[in-house]
Protein backbone atom coordinates (compact mmCIF):
# COMPACT_ATOMS: atom_id res chain seq x y z
CA UNK A 1 0.00 0.00 0.00
CA UNK A 2 1.80 3.12 -1.31
CA UNK A 3 0.72 5.69 0.90
CA UNK A 4 1.50 3.22 4.02
CA UNK A 5 4.82 2.68 2.48
CA UNK A 6 6.01 6.56 2.02
CA UNK A 7 5.03 7.26 5.80
CA UNK A 8 7.36 4.75 6.74
CA UNK A 9 9.86 6.24 4.70
CA UNK A 10 8.88 9.98 5.85
CA UNK A 11 7.84 9.12 9.32
CA UNK A 12 9.72 5.71 10.52
CA UNK A 13 12.64 5.86 12.84
CA UNK A 14 14.88 2.97 12.64
CA UNK A 15 16.40 2.31 16.00
CA UNK A 16 19.17 -0.29 16.52
CA UNK A 17 18.87 -3.30 14.31
CA UNK A 18 15.83 -4.73 13.93
CA UNK A 19 13.19 -2.14 15.98
CA UNK A 20 11.21 -0.03 13.46
CA UNK A 21 9.19 3.55 15.30
CA UNK A 22 6.52 4.08 13.96
CA UNK A 23 4.92 5.77 16.95
CA UNK A 24 4.10 9.12 14.98
CA UNK A 25 1.23 7.56 13.08
CA UNK A 26 0.53 4.27 14.14
CA UNK A 27 1.17 2.97 17.66
CA UNK A 28 1.38 5.48 20.06
CA UNK A 29 -0.05 8.80 18.03
CA UNK A 30 -2.39 7.58 15.77
CA UNK A 31 -3.21 8.69 12.56
CA UNK A 32 -6.97 8.30 12.19
CA UNK A 33 -7.44 8.89 7.79
CA UNK A 34 -4.63 6.75 7.47
CA UNK A 35 -6.03 4.34 9.28
CA UNK A 36 -9.32 4.52 7.33
CA UNK A 37 -7.32 4.15 3.68
CA UNK A 38 -6.16 1.19 5.17
CA UNK A 39 -9.42 0.09 6.13
CA UNK A 40 -10.28 0.21 2.42
CA UNK A 41 -7.18 -1.67 1.44
CA UNK A 42 -7.84 -4.35 4.21
CA UNK A 43 -11.55 -4.71 2.63
CA UNK A 44 -10.37 -4.44 -0.74
CA UNK A 45 -8.06 -7.50 -0.31
CA UNK A 46 -10.71 -9.70 1.82
CA UNK A 47 -13.75 -8.59 -0.70
CA UNK A 48 -14.27 -12.34 -1.72
CA UNK A 49 -14.51 -13.58 2.45
CA UNK A 50 -16.81 -12.76 4.49
CA UNK A 51 -15.69 -11.22 7.73
CA UNK A 52 -18.03 -11.18 10.23
CA UNK A 53 -15.94 -10.33 13.39
CA UNK A 54 -12.18 -8.58 14.07
CA UNK A 55 -10.03 -9.87 16.79
CA UNK A 56 -6.67 -8.20 18.04
CA UNK A 57 -4.41 -7.90 21.31
CA UNK A 58 -4.64 -5.27 23.38
CA UNK A 59 -2.92 -2.34 22.83
CA UNK A 60 -1.63 -1.34 19.97
CA UNK A 61 -3.79 -3.25 18.01
CA UNK A 62 -7.15 -2.01 19.24
CA UNK A 63 -7.60 1.19 17.01
CA UNK A 64 -6.98 -0.04 13.73
CA UNK A 65 -8.81 -3.19 14.17
CA UNK A 66 -11.67 -0.69 15.16
CA UNK A 67 -11.18 2.13 12.38
CA UNK A 68 -10.66 -1.60 10.08
CA UNK A 69 -14.04 -2.93 11.26
CA UNK A 70 -15.74 0.10 9.95
CA UNK A 71 -14.74 -1.44 5.86
CA UNK A 72 -16.01 -4.64 6.77
CA UNK A 73 -19.65 -3.32 7.85
CA UNK A 74 -19.38 -2.28 11.30
CA UNK A 75 -18.48 -6.40 12.28
CA UNK A 76 -17.82 -6.43 15.89
CA UNK A 77 -14.27 -6.14 17.44
CA UNK A 78 -12.92 -8.38 20.48
CA UNK A 79 -9.66 -7.70 21.67
CA UNK A 80 -7.68 -10.31 23.47
CA UNK A 81 -6.48 -9.21 26.87
CA UNK A 82 -3.08 -9.89 27.98
CA UNK A 83 -3.55 -8.26 31.67
CA UNK A 84 -5.66 -9.99 34.64
CA UNK A 85 -9.13 -8.41 34.08
CA UNK A 86 -11.60 -8.05 36.74
CA UNK A 87 -14.40 -8.00 34.69
CA UNK A 88 -12.99 -10.62 31.86
CA UNK A 89 -15.72 -13.76 32.14
CA UNK A 90 -13.80 -16.65 33.80
CA UNK A 91 -14.89 -18.94 30.98
CA UNK A 92 -12.04 -17.94 28.44
CA UNK A 93 -10.44 -19.27 25.58
CA UNK A 94 -6.40 -18.75 26.27
CA UNK A 95 -3.01 -18.76 24.34
CA UNK A 96 0.56 -18.67 25.07
CA UNK A 97 2.49 -16.13 23.26
CA UNK A 98 6.12 -15.82 23.59
CA UNK A 99 7.60 -12.69 23.42
CA UNK A 100 11.01 -12.35 21.32
CA UNK A 101 11.62 -8.16 22.35
CA UNK A 102 10.36 -8.95 25.97
CA UNK A 103 12.42 -12.42 26.32
CA UNK A 104 9.41 -13.94 28.21
CA UNK A 105 5.71 -15.55 27.68
CA UNK A 106 2.61 -13.98 28.26
CA UNK A 107 -1.17 -14.95 27.89
CA UNK A 108 -3.77 -13.61 26.01
CA UNK A 109 -7.54 -14.41 26.64
CA UNK A 110 -10.71 -13.77 24.94
CA UNK A 111 -14.06 -14.49 26.70
CA UNK A 112 -15.65 -17.36 25.44
CA UNK A 113 -18.99 -15.62 24.81
CA UNK A 114 -17.28 -13.77 21.60
CA UNK A 115 -16.28 -16.38 19.68
CA UNK A 116 -18.40 -19.79 18.07
CA UNK A 117 -18.21 -22.23 15.30
CA UNK A 118 -20.17 -19.44 13.40
CA UNK A 119 -17.87 -16.97 13.02
CA UNK A 120 -15.62 -16.14 10.55
CA UNK A 121 -12.79 -13.99 11.87
CA UNK A 122 -10.21 -11.62 10.40
CA UNK A 123 -7.24 -10.82 12.56
CA UNK A 124 -5.23 -7.65 12.90
CA UNK A 125 -2.27 -6.36 14.45
CA UNK A 126 -0.02 -3.36 14.05
CA UNK A 127 3.47 -5.10 13.31
CA UNK A 128 3.98 -9.35 12.32
CA UNK A 129 7.62 -10.29 13.14
CA UNK A 130 7.91 -13.96 15.01
CA UNK A 131 4.31 -14.25 14.26
CA UNK A 132 4.06 -15.48 18.15
CA UNK A 133 1.11 -12.91 18.44
CA UNK A 134 -0.92 -13.49 15.62
CA UNK A 135 -0.63 -17.60 16.00
CA UNK A 136 -2.04 -17.04 19.79
CA UNK A 137 -5.02 -15.16 18.02
CA UNK A 138 -5.35 -17.89 15.30
CA UNK A 139 -5.44 -20.71 18.05
CA UNK A 140 -7.66 -18.72 20.40
CA UNK A 141 -10.02 -18.37 17.30
CA UNK A 142 -9.57 -22.78 16.81
CA UNK A 143 -10.21 -23.23 20.40
CA UNK A 144 -13.91 -21.49 19.48
CA UNK A 145 -14.05 -23.25 16.29
CA UNK A 146 -14.23 -20.38 14.58
CA UNK A 147 -12.97 -19.99 10.70
CA UNK A 148 -10.32 -18.10 10.17
CA UNK A 149 -10.52 -15.80 7.20
CA UNK A 150 -6.92 -14.16 7.43
CA UNK A 151 -4.67 -12.13 9.17
CA UNK A 152 -4.20 -8.80 8.30
CA UNK A 153 -1.16 -6.68 9.22
CA UNK A 154 0.03 -3.11 9.21
CA UNK A 155 3.95 -3.63 9.03
CA UNK A 156 5.54 -6.93 8.18
CA UNK A 157 9.44 -6.96 8.87
CA UNK A 158 9.59 -10.18 6.05
CA UNK A 159 13.47 -10.79 7.39
CA UNK A 160 11.78 -12.72 10.56
CA UNK A 161 9.60 -15.67 10.13
CA UNK A 162 6.15 -14.44 11.32
CA UNK A 163 4.39 -15.23 7.88
CA UNK A 164 6.09 -18.57 7.60
CA UNK A 165 4.91 -19.44 10.73
CA UNK A 166 1.47 -18.27 10.03
CA UNK A 167 0.75 -19.48 6.98
CA UNK A 168 2.03 -23.19 8.37
CA UNK A 169 -1.17 -23.09 10.21
CA UNK A 170 -3.36 -22.81 6.93
CA UNK A 171 -3.71 -18.96 7.39
CA UNK A 172 -3.59 -16.25 4.53
CA UNK A 173 -1.73 -13.50 5.75
CA UNK A 174 -2.11 -9.59 3.88
CA UNK A 175 0.21 -7.18 5.13
CA UNK A 176 -0.01 -3.38 3.74
CA UNK A 177 4.02 -2.63 3.81
CA UNK A 178 7.01 -5.37 3.73
CA UNK A 179 10.06 -4.55 4.88
CA UNK A 180 13.36 -6.79 3.88
CA UNK A 181 15.53 -5.05 6.41
CA UNK A 182 17.30 -1.99 7.48
CA UNK A 183 20.11 -0.42 6.06
CA UNK A 184 22.45 2.11 7.76
CA UNK A 185 19.28 3.06 9.74
CA UNK A 186 17.24 3.16 6.18
CA UNK A 187 14.22 0.74 5.57
CA UNK A 188 14.41 -1.00 2.87
CA UNK A 189 10.69 -2.14 1.80
CA UNK A 190 10.18 -4.94 -0.09
CA UNK A 191 8.89 -4.39 -3.99
CA UNK B 1 -27.18 9.34 25.81
CA UNK B 2 -30.38 6.93 25.44
CA UNK B 3 -28.90 4.66 23.17
CA UNK B 4 -26.04 3.51 25.67
CA UNK B 5 -28.06 3.60 28.89
CA UNK B 6 -30.61 1.34 27.44
CA UNK B 7 -27.53 -0.66 26.10
CA UNK B 8 -26.47 -0.92 29.54
CA UNK B 9 -29.37 -1.60 31.17
CA UNK B 10 -30.16 -4.45 28.66
CA UNK B 11 -26.61 -6.33 28.37
CA UNK B 12 -24.28 -4.57 31.78
CA UNK B 13 -23.57 -7.07 34.47
CA UNK B 14 -23.44 -6.16 37.95
CA UNK B 15 -20.86 -7.74 39.85
CA UNK B 16 -20.50 -7.57 43.75
CA UNK B 17 -20.44 -4.07 44.96
CA UNK B 18 -19.58 -2.22 42.70
CA UNK B 19 -18.06 -3.86 39.48
CA UNK B 20 -20.39 -3.45 36.30
CA UNK B 21 -19.34 -5.31 33.36
CA UNK B 22 -20.09 -3.75 29.51
CA UNK B 23 -17.81 -6.08 27.92
CA UNK B 24 -20.14 -7.14 25.32
CA UNK B 25 -19.76 -3.77 24.01
CA UNK B 26 -17.49 -1.63 25.51
CA UNK B 27 -14.42 -3.00 26.32
CA UNK B 28 -13.88 -6.13 25.22
CA UNK B 29 -15.80 -7.04 22.22
CA UNK B 30 -16.63 -3.74 20.78
CA UNK B 31 -19.68 -2.28 19.23
CA UNK B 32 -18.81 -0.25 16.57
CA UNK B 33 -21.95 1.75 15.28
CA UNK B 34 -23.06 2.72 19.08
CA UNK B 35 -19.25 3.85 19.41
CA UNK B 36 -20.35 6.34 16.48
CA UNK B 37 -22.71 7.66 17.80
CA UNK B 38 -21.26 8.10 20.95
CA UNK B 39 -18.72 10.04 19.08
CA UNK B 40 -21.76 11.96 17.59
CA UNK B 41 -22.97 12.81 20.76
CA UNK B 42 -19.53 14.34 22.54
CA UNK B 43 -19.04 16.15 19.37
CA UNK B 44 -22.66 17.99 19.89
CA UNK B 45 -21.56 18.19 24.02
CA UNK B 46 -18.24 19.93 22.23
CA UNK B 47 -19.28 22.09 19.89
CA UNK B 48 -18.65 25.06 21.01
CA UNK B 49 -14.94 24.20 22.06
CA UNK B 50 -12.17 23.81 19.21
CA UNK B 51 -10.35 20.02 19.86
CA UNK B 52 -7.11 19.49 17.83
CA UNK B 53 -6.01 16.06 19.97
CA UNK B 54 -7.46 13.37 21.85
CA UNK B 55 -5.80 11.72 24.54
CA UNK B 56 -6.52 8.62 26.24
CA UNK B 57 -4.59 5.73 27.94
CA UNK B 58 -4.53 1.81 26.82
CA UNK B 59 -5.88 -0.59 26.59
CA UNK B 60 -10.13 -0.07 26.64
CA UNK B 61 -9.91 3.86 26.11
CA UNK B 62 -8.25 3.65 22.65
CA UNK B 63 -11.02 1.46 20.22
CA UNK B 64 -13.47 4.96 21.49
CA UNK B 65 -10.70 7.37 21.44
CA UNK B 66 -10.03 6.11 17.45
CA UNK B 67 -13.63 6.18 16.55
CA UNK B 68 -14.52 9.12 18.30
CA UNK B 69 -11.63 11.44 16.78
CA UNK B 70 -13.58 11.06 13.49
CA UNK B 71 -16.39 12.74 14.75
CA UNK B 72 -13.88 15.94 15.31
CA UNK B 73 -12.18 15.99 11.99
CA UNK B 74 -9.54 13.21 12.17
CA UNK B 75 -7.59 15.17 15.06
CA UNK B 76 -4.95 12.40 16.22
CA UNK B 77 -5.01 10.09 18.51
CA UNK B 78 -2.60 9.88 21.68
CA UNK B 79 -2.78 6.92 23.71
CA UNK B 80 -0.68 6.53 27.09
CA UNK B 81 1.01 3.73 28.00
CA UNK B 82 0.97 1.54 30.60
CA UNK B 83 3.99 -0.22 30.26
CA UNK B 84 7.26 0.06 29.26
CA UNK B 85 7.91 -0.25 25.21
CA UNK B 86 10.97 -0.26 23.12
CA UNK B 87 9.57 1.83 20.62
CA UNK B 88 8.76 4.57 23.21
CA UNK B 89 11.21 7.88 23.08
CA UNK B 90 12.85 8.24 26.35
CA UNK B 91 11.97 11.87 26.16
CA UNK B 92 8.49 11.50 28.47
CA UNK B 93 5.74 12.74 30.23
CA UNK B 94 4.54 10.81 33.61
CA UNK B 95 2.07 10.69 35.90
CA UNK B 96 1.34 8.28 38.59
CA UNK B 97 -1.83 6.54 38.58
CA UNK B 98 -3.21 4.70 41.63
CA UNK B 99 -5.55 1.83 41.03
CA UNK B 100 -8.19 1.48 43.69
CA UNK B 101 -9.30 -1.81 41.87
CA UNK B 102 -5.85 -3.43 41.40
CA UNK B 103 -4.85 -1.55 45.03
CA UNK B 104 -0.99 -0.59 43.45
CA UNK B 105 0.16 2.62 41.34
CA UNK B 106 1.12 2.88 38.32
CA UNK B 107 2.55 5.31 35.93
CA UNK B 108 1.48 5.93 32.44
CA UNK B 109 3.84 8.04 29.79
CA UNK B 110 2.90 9.57 26.55
CA UNK B 111 6.15 11.18 24.10
CA UNK B 112 6.48 14.76 24.59
CA UNK B 113 6.88 14.94 21.05
CA UNK B 114 2.93 14.90 20.85
CA UNK B 115 1.94 17.45 23.58
CA UNK B 116 2.75 20.75 23.16
CA UNK B 117 1.22 24.56 24.07
CA UNK B 118 -0.78 24.54 21.04
CA UNK B 119 -2.56 21.66 21.78
CA UNK B 120 -6.66 21.85 22.87
CA UNK B 121 -6.79 17.92 23.99
CA UNK B 122 -9.89 16.43 24.84
CA UNK B 123 -9.49 13.59 27.25
CA UNK B 124 -11.44 10.60 26.39
CA UNK B 125 -12.27 7.01 28.70
CA UNK B 126 -14.40 4.36 29.29
CA UNK B 127 -15.18 4.61 32.74
CA UNK B 128 -14.91 7.23 35.34
CA UNK B 129 -14.73 5.88 38.98
CA UNK B 130 -12.39 7.69 41.52
CA UNK B 131 -11.31 9.28 38.71
CA UNK B 132 -7.46 8.76 39.00
CA UNK B 133 -6.56 7.80 35.02
CA UNK B 134 -8.16 11.29 33.91
CA UNK B 135 -6.07 12.98 36.59
CA UNK B 136 -3.29 11.12 35.72
CA UNK B 137 -3.81 12.08 31.66
CA UNK B 138 -4.61 15.87 32.56
CA UNK B 139 -1.27 15.86 34.70
CA UNK B 140 0.61 14.76 31.11
CA UNK B 141 -1.81 17.36 29.53
CA UNK B 142 -0.53 20.16 31.53
CA UNK B 143 3.18 18.99 31.40
CA UNK B 144 2.87 19.80 27.50
CA UNK B 145 1.49 23.09 28.51
CA UNK B 146 -1.65 21.52 26.30
CA UNK B 147 -5.22 23.08 27.32
CA UNK B 148 -7.67 20.20 28.53
CA UNK B 149 -10.84 20.95 26.78
CA UNK B 150 -12.61 18.89 28.95
CA UNK B 151 -12.75 14.70 30.02
CA UNK B 152 -15.23 12.31 27.57
CA UNK B 153 -16.28 9.51 29.78
CA UNK B 154 -18.56 6.51 28.08
CA UNK B 155 -19.82 5.55 32.32
CA UNK B 156 -19.15 6.96 34.80
CA UNK B 157 -19.91 5.92 38.82
CA UNK B 158 -21.21 8.93 39.94
CA UNK B 159 -21.33 7.52 43.62
CA UNK B 160 -17.48 7.64 43.44
CA UNK B 161 -15.49 10.56 43.28
CA UNK B 162 -14.09 11.10 40.13
CA UNK B 163 -16.15 13.39 38.68
CA UNK B 164 -15.11 16.00 41.79
CA UNK B 165 -12.12 15.44 42.14
CA UNK B 166 -11.97 16.36 38.19
CA UNK B 167 -14.00 19.47 37.92
CA UNK B 168 -11.64 20.76 41.16
CA UNK B 169 -8.74 20.51 38.54
CA UNK B 170 -11.18 23.17 36.89
CA UNK B 171 -11.89 20.54 33.86
CA UNK B 172 -15.34 20.10 32.83
CA UNK B 173 -16.31 15.97 32.60
CA UNK B 174 -19.19 14.93 30.44
CA UNK B 175 -20.72 11.59 30.53
CA UNK B 176 -22.43 9.55 28.21
CA UNK B 177 -24.30 7.59 31.11
CA UNK B 178 -24.13 8.08 34.50
CA UNK B 179 -24.53 5.52 37.30
CA UNK B 180 -25.87 6.40 40.53
CA UNK B 181 -25.43 3.03 42.26
CA UNK B 182 -26.60 -1.00 42.14
CA UNK B 183 -29.54 -2.17 43.96
CA UNK B 184 -29.85 -6.70 43.98
CA UNK B 185 -27.81 -6.66 40.71
CA UNK B 186 -29.82 -3.77 38.77
CA UNK B 187 -28.02 -0.92 37.37
CA UNK B 188 -29.52 2.29 38.76
CA UNK B 189 -28.89 5.43 36.54
CA UNK B 190 -29.37 9.37 37.14
CA UNK B 191 -31.46 10.70 35.76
Amino acid sequence: MKLLKERIIKDGIVKGKDILKVDNFLNHQIDIELFNEMGKEFKNRFKNNEVNKILTVEASGIGLACIIAQHFGNVPVIFAKKHEALNLDSETYESEVYSFTKNKSYKIRTSKKYISKEDKILIIDDFLANGNAAKGLIDIARQGDAEVVGVGIAIEKSFQPGRVEIEKLGVRVESLARIDGFNEGKVILKD
